[in-house]
C-alpha cells in the first residue's frame, strides 16, 4: 500500500542530518510545505556542502541544530522524539577521501554508527532514510545496473558509503529500527555546492557555463550519466519515509534517461547562452579510476513508492541556472562572506 | 606462473599483523620454516585471540612489535622495509561487534587504512594479503557460494571486514601497493582462542569436547559448513603472498567439503573420546541473523595459485585434540595466568 505522503508528513517530528546541505535542505523545505515539524542537524563541516542560505525564507519554520553526529550525547537527545529521520549528512568527495582516508572513515562511517546506537539506545521506533549512492557499484558490468549488481567501490569514500549503508540494512534487521537506502546518482539543481569542483561536476559545469568558463571534457563525451533534479530526489526520500515496504532494503533512485557528457554539455551551454567547451586528454590517474558509462534502473523504487522523475533535464538546467544567477555571491564566495 | 613459494620466503622481511593470534602465529611459524625474517606485531587486545604461548619454540627467531595498527607511527616504522605483510589483525567475533560498534570501527577498519597508509607513505612496493572473510556474503543465494556472489554482511563485524578489504583493493588500483583478500570460511587447527564462545563455534565445540561438557547445536545440526584447517588456511597465505597474479583480487579459501554440524559434532566427539551433544530450539535473536547452510567455492584461488586443502577434517580433529590435550591451561586459563 502506498501512503499519501503528502498528507503523512504535517506535524511529524522529522529530523534532517546534514540539513543544511543540497539534497538536505530541498528535504527540508518540502517538508516545511507539508507542515511536518522539521529539525536539522548540521555540523557545517568545511568543504562539505551545508550552506545557511539553503533554508533562507523557511529558516523561521525550521528549528537548526549545528552539532556533529559523532557527538553521541548530542544525536541522543536530537533522534529522541524523532518520528522519521532524513539522513543526508556525509562526505561525498572522492578526491577529499583519497587525501585523508580517516576524516571520510569518521564522517562516512562512525557517524552512521553514531545515529543508528543513538536510536537503539533511544529511540528504536525512528524510521531512517539513508542517502546512499551510485558509486558502490563501481565500474558497472553492465547497463542500466540494478541493484544486484557487485558493490565494488573504486575510493575510500565508495568504501565508506557502502559501509554506511550497511549498517542502516544491519540495525533494521537485527535491531528493528526500520531503515532503507537510496542510491542516488548524478543529483543537480539549485542549492549544490559550486565552490570546489569536488562534489559532482554537474554543478562545476554550471557554475563555469555562468561565469561564461571552458568546460573541459576527458575523452570524447561519449560517457553516460543519469541526472536527477534534486527536487525528484527529495520527493523519493518523503515516499521512502511513508513506507514501510521499503524497510531493510536498498533502492536506485536515478534520473529520467542517460545522456553523454558531450549533449549535457552542449544542452547546459544552450541554456546557459554561455561557457564553453573542450575536449582533452584523459588525465593518466584520472583515467585508472574511471568508471565508465554509467546509468541506474530505478524501476525497483518506482514499483515500492510510485515515484518517478517529473523534472526533465532541459528544464531543469534552465530553472538551475535561473536560481545561480540570482543567488551566485551565496554559493561561491560564501568563506570570504563569513570572514567578512 | 605459480612461484615456488617454499624458496620464496627465504630470507624476506616479512610483517605479520596479529602475528601472535590463531591464524597470525600458524603463518609466522611456517615462515619461520622456511628461513624468512619474521617480524609480528599483535597489541594483544583483549578478547582478541593473541596469545604468546602461539610462538612457543620459535620465539627465538621471530620479532615481536607489541604496537596497535592504529598507532601511525609505529606503523610507519614497522612497514618501511617489509617485503611481503600478512595482515591478519582484526576483531572477529560478530556478536563483541554488535555490542560495541565502534571498537569494531577502529579495529576492523582504522586500523587498516592505517596500515595501508603507511604503506603508501613509506613503502608502496611493500605486497599485502589480507584476511577477509565468508561472513561478508550473509546468506547464501545459491551454494556453493563463489566471489561473484553479492556482499551482503548481517552484523558490524562483517561490514567493517567488507571495509578492510575493500580498502586494500582501492589501495592497489589506486597507489599500486599490490594487494589481495582471502575470504576465508572456518578455520579450525591448534593455537585458536577457546577462552570464550565468541570467536567461532568449531573451536568452543572442540573445547567442550575435551571437556566432556554438551555441545549445543540450534535446530536440527543439518545446517553446513566448510571448515579448513589452519595449516592449510597459512599455506594459502604463503601461497598469495609471491603471487602477482592474485593483485588486486580475492579470493574464497574454503574446505575439501561440507559437512552438516550434526555429522561434525558427531565426529568430534567420536575423535575426542567424550563430549555430548543437546539439538535445542533456535533461540529468536540468533535465528533472526542466522545464515543457513554456507560452503564456499574455492577454485578461483585454487587455479591462481595451486593451493588445495590437504588436511581431511577427521584428521585435523584428532591432531587439534591432541594438541589442546597437551596444552589446555595455555588455551583456557590464560587470564587467570597472566594475573597470577
Amino acid at each position: 500500500m502506498i501512503v499519501d505522503y503528502t498528507r503523512f508528513y504535517a506535524g511529524r517530528r522529522v529530523l534532517v542530518t546534514g540539513g543544511l546541505g543540497f539534497i538536505g535542505s530541498t528535504v527540508a523545505r518540502q517538508l516545511v510545505a507539508l507542515d511536518a515539524d522539521v529539525h536539522i542537524v548540521d555540523a557545517l563541516l568545511p568543504e562539505c556542502g551545508g550552506n545557511p542560505f539553503n533554508i533562507d525564507g523557511v529558516e523561521g519554520r525550521i528549528r537548526v541544530s549545528h552539532a556533529d553526529l559523532r557527538d553521541r550525547a548530542a544525536m541522543h537527545a536530537l533522534v529522541r522524539d524523532c518520528d522519521v529521520i532524513f539522513n543526508l549528512a556525509g562526505q561525498v568527495s572522492h578526491i577529499d577521501s583519497m587525501r585523508d582516508p580517516y576524516a571520510d572513515l569518521e564522517v562516512n562511517c562512525l557517524s552512521h554508527l553514531t545515529l543508528l546506537e543513538a536510536c537503539r539506545h533511544v529511540n528504536p521506533h525512528a524510521k531512517v532514510v539513508y542517502a546512499g549512492t551510485r558509486q558502490i557499484y563501481g565500474r558497472p558490468d553492465s547497463l542500466p545496473v540494478d541493484e544486484s549488481h557487485l558493490v565494488r567501490p573504486t575510493d575510500v569514500n565508495g568504501i565508506n558509503k557502502a559501509a554506511g549503508e550497511q549498517y542502516h540494512l544491519v540495525y533494521n534487521n537485527v535491531f528493528g529500527i526500520r531503515a532503507c537506502s537510496l542510491r542516488l546518482t548524478n543529483i543537480y539543481g539549485p542549492r549544490q555546492l559550486i565552490r570546489h569542483n569536488r562534489q559532482g561536476f554537474i554543478g562545476w559545469f554550471i557554475r563555469l557555463a555562468l561565469e561564461n568558463k571552458t568546460i573541459q571534457i576527458y575523452g570524447d563525451g561519449s560517457q553516460l550519466r543519469d541526472f536527477v533534479h534534486v527536487d525528484d530526489v527529495a520527493d523519493a526520500f518523503l515516499r521512502a519515509g511513508t513506507s514501510d515496504a521499503c524497510n531493510g532494503q536498498v533502492f536506485n533512485v536515478g534520473g529520467p534517461e542517460p545522456i553523454s557528457h558531450r549533449d549535457l554539455t552542449t544542452m547546459l551551454i544552450e541554456a546557459a547562452g554561455s561557457g564553453q567547451v573542450a575536449y582533452i586528454e584523459w588525465p593518466t590517474e584520472k583515467k585508472a579510476i574511471d568508471i565508465g558509462s554509467f546509468y541506474a534502473d530505478s524501476s525497483r523504487f518506482r514499483q515500492a513508492t510510485g515515484w518517478t522523475p517529473s523534472i526533465g533535464l532541459r528544464e531543469g538546467l534552465a530553472s538551475t541556472l535561473a536560481f545561480y544567477r540570482a543567488h551566485f555571491d551565496r554559493y561561491v564566495n560564501v568563506a570570504a562572506q563569513e570572514r567578512a
